[in-house]
């Protein structure tokens, strides 16, 4: 089967017209302002911290942490990209688009020492 | 060329593929643990705050802000998406996977009225 | 009775102490290390903004606010207060020392035009 | 001079005052909406969080840090308690009354184990 061995990946131009008809289809569009969206955005960033607060230092990957607690995480880290991809459209800003200039200026910024 | 209008989009997986490689060419891995990594992303959540914290209410589009403005939000607005990348991978989750998943139960948890 | 003309106010030191001491009667200060406390500060953070994030742009004094709300406000921005009391007797330092020391710092750097 | 042996603290309501008389006399009232100052705290926020970033774990007290960043971290943690003072006056909440309040909910709630 040629499809499996291939890591399925999302575009953010995908994710985003996603958010953009799911807003459209109930109507929430008209809350959909960009300090409202900021503004949950930082709300989001919150829950995602509640998940690491009493934890002390945390190993890559998360060894010891139950399968609950991992797929938790993952609807904290989906809800911050969901709504930094609201926030991002809302303004006009085309996150692939910028994300990748960002990318060429870090680079420009911190050359790799040889 | 057809290609010229179609919109080009990155996927997560190449922004995640790219950080990566940028981290281990730098010898940073060590320093990207999960809660290092989540602080960067608190951190950048601010300065990205800071761009609209004396604005008072931001319309859509950001039809009044200089151009030099949406630079900087675009900066800032990709450092959060990569920062939020690197955080998933050194936790071992597959953003676009679970960002996926979130929006299937996102679509069930709130049903369009008809 | 003289006392209750006067606007009862709460020091930083006494909420300092009472904190403490209701950490310790709790068992609780093996977790209150700083990054620990920070998160939960961070995470305090999310809730209160999450109060103001579809509400638009806001009019002081909260006209419109139901009293249950204006409640709720008051218990994330205390939530905030005491985490970040916790912080900053985790790491050692004086709030309301460097809290005066700002103040003078702040009228320093913007003068007062006349 | 008695005081001397007495540490000084200071009060929420002191700090508020100074604050109103500082932002009254440069003329920045208006700016000093709920949302605005909101997002103003969430700046601080993401400044104090990126004094501990790259730092792993840190001990309390903070033993291996240099003199300067101490400082500095004074600063940030002022700015975020000063931005949390403005932003519970601009509501029309005391600050004060509703930290005594959560205090004795939270006793009420994490009753002391005998």
């Amino acid at each position: 089967m040629s499809g499996d061995s291939v890591k399925e990946s999302v575009s953010l131009e995908v994710l985003r017209q996603k958010m953009k008809d799911f807003a459209q289809e109930r109507g929430w569009e008209p809350h959909h302002t960009p300090r409202n969206l900021l503004l949950a955005l930082v709300g989001e960033m919150g829950e995602l911290s509640e998940i690491f607060q009493w934890k002390g230092e945390v190993e890559r990957g998360l060894p010891n942490w139950k399968e609950e607690e991992k797929v938790h995480l993952g609807e904290e880290l989906s809800d911050v990209l969901l709504y930094l991809i609201q926030l991002s459209d809302s303004c006009g800003i085309d996150l692939s688009q910028v994300a990748l200039r960002k990318l060429h200026l870090n680079a420009l910024k911190y050359p790799v020492n040889k």
